[in-house]
């Protein structure tokens, strides 16, 4: 039987912060198989955090999933392990609304525990390091088949801090009228900018979008390939996870656009020729 | 027997994306030894790429190597297997010249196949998310001993998209006189300029070079190790690969010389003092 | 049995030099399990390295360690192995200091080699990546079993190189009184400044320190965890290593201190009140 811990962190890897909750698995769970998910969150990125590990969670394979962006540590927060899919995974993380969208695609929590067994963590000098003291051992504690019943005491899944996951609502603009207000999720190493929304959310609007971000006005077009993006036109598409992604050909769009995670997008019914008119008034800047 | 599964890409390490495609490979190829040689490659960076896999290919254990740079995803290009060394190793990866290089390296391509059975891909809400859903399933079935026949319908070797790898030209220049049209192929973390010429290409100059970088003029010696260079002084080291690269000692020669990958550098033979005139004339910008 | 390596180098991974150094290793010893305890240590930083190293050491599973921070390859440094606590421990890298701070921590050097044996290296075209050539190898060949007696010839534990720490000394400055000269030692990805000096050296200070940074005068107070600290306040934390540690509650004390690695902070026992008008008074710029 092999026994996975996947790992999402905010730790970065220029400090070996990584490595000593690797090594600390390793130590005590040699046969453990570790996957690094990303340790690229950004410092204390609660909610970019819980959607890459929303957006990975349906190809990790069955184990120990540790997810830790933790900008409270040490104050009353609690650690928690969650129970899905009949314990086919366990998630170990804090409870603070980061495992949520995760778990909630896996199915929701069965049960949950609070790491409050001392005897399986790891005793510091000074402040708990978490990843480290906590979640490591613990996370090896399961692969060797330890039971989810002895990392402390059972708490009610209802009371877990949800996930915040942006949803997109109605907009009525006096200028470009009804249209949906978006958000972007996630801006990738590419630089595509993936929105709040799926193509079923903009099903009503044809191919054609007008994009309002801000004072720019710009107009998209769905396409199912980055390829089919025309130079330096921005495409809309239905990105590898099923969301629309504003996308430029080989370059960034979200250096084109000037987004940013968490902009707000507004997204109309469009027609190019009109936008294309608004995008050369608007864009000589 | 172990069966290897090593990756390049230019995915980075901020998103999850490298993480995906181990899961994948994890979840269908649990033994699977997984060896990331690099995803720093720069975006889209195919020439880099490349490059990097080159330098890396003699030391990578047989099994299957993934590379992944690919500008054109979702279009046209096809995804393919290549096989080398009697099957001791299978290129998995785009064909947009990428592998070129490091097959040449390890003997050439014996065989092709394009990726075509879908069966064995796994299937997206949208896009195409190639190293997830085709090259990390297919390596993992491979890595399992799946036989390469069954990854879709063999190719023709000779169609194959060649690997660019820049050669040196010979530089007849009005000022400096005959010479070598040289490129930096590859700056590393330190700074060192690897050009693409080896030291058979300049073994009738001696042991002083003067190099001119534009309207930079500079004098270098032929040193066999890095503690060699004097302080402040460039070295045209014979670095690990054979190959000749700029160096200073402690330093960068990218930062001090203002070299980018891809930029041309000539080298004449030449003569110290002439040369160090050259440097305090022209280096006080 | 479990055969561990754990790596630390200064490579980065924006190049494929961990990857070869890993496929050398996972080639020879194809049961290695390799742990990375981080490649991020700045470019010939051998004292942030030989830090990060102390830091981590007592967490790292029995094997071999190898560490690579290495300015002066390819000059007459050498090329060492280090055992400790009765062979459970192998570290190998240059003798530079790099390793003494963590072989102090792990009891101290019981014997040492010079890695002189060739037969076990790689051979190059070019200089010596010391890393793929020399380190890799000799690493897999120990993690295999292989005898520390057959690395090289054995040289004399006292010769090594020491690790340069540095230590708190005692101050008598004109206007603060007496206190404790102390630098920077580490700053952690989340802008965390661990100093020099752990809880006991402040002991007879109390709980309000006063805090001279060239010409910043701030005010700090003891704190047990990063959640205590107030909004904008500075913690003086004992952190998870025992050591103090100058931290602001989700945000980034070095950037607020405006302190790097290496800068020099005094301590003197603080009044609360004295401290934060002299902060009113100077903060202002």
């Amino acid at each position: 039987m092999t026994h996975h811990i996947s790992l999402l962190t905010d730790y970065g890897l220029n400090d070996e912060f990584v490595g000593v909750v690797k090594s600390v698995i390793s130590d005590i769970a040699p046969m453990a198989r570790v996957i690094d998910l990303t340790h690229g969150v950004k410092p204390f990125d609660v909610r970019g955090g819980s959607l890459a590990l929303a957006r990975a969670i349906q190809y990790v394979p069955d184990g120990v999933i540790v997810a830790i962006v933790d900008p409270s540590v040490g104050s009353a927060r609690r650690a928690i392990a969650v129970e899905v899919a009949q314990g086919r995974g366990i998630f170990l993380g804090p409870d603070n609304g980061l495992l949520g969208p995760a778990v909630a695609l896996a199915g929701g929590a069965e049960r949950s525990f609070e790491l409050t067994n001392t005897e399986l963590h790891l005793h510091s000098h000074g402040a708990t390091f978490a990843g480290r003291d906590v979640f490591a051992p613990v996370a090896a504690f399961l692969a060797n088949g330890g039971a989810i019943e002895d990392v402390g005491r059972e708490i009610d899944v209802a009371s877990l801090m949800p996930g915040l996951v942006p949803i997109p609502t109605q907009e009525n603009h006096p200028v470009h009228g009804e249209g949906l207000h978006c958000e972007v999720a996630w801006v990738d190493v590419f630089g595509n900018c993936q929105l709040n929304i799926g193509p079923e959310d903009v099903a009503h609007m044809g191919d054609v979008f007008r994009l309002v971000m801000g004072e720019d006005v710009r107009s998209a077009r769905l396409v199912t390939h980055f390829a089919e993006i025309d130079g330096g036109a921005i495409g809309a598409v239905v990105d590898s996870y099923g969301m629309i992604a504003l996308a430029i050909d080989r370059g960034s769009a979200a250096e084109s656009l000037r987004l940013q995670e968490g902009d707000e997008v507004l997204v109309f019914q469009g027609d190019s020729e009109i936008s294309t008119s608004s995008v050369t008034l608007r864009s000589t800047k």
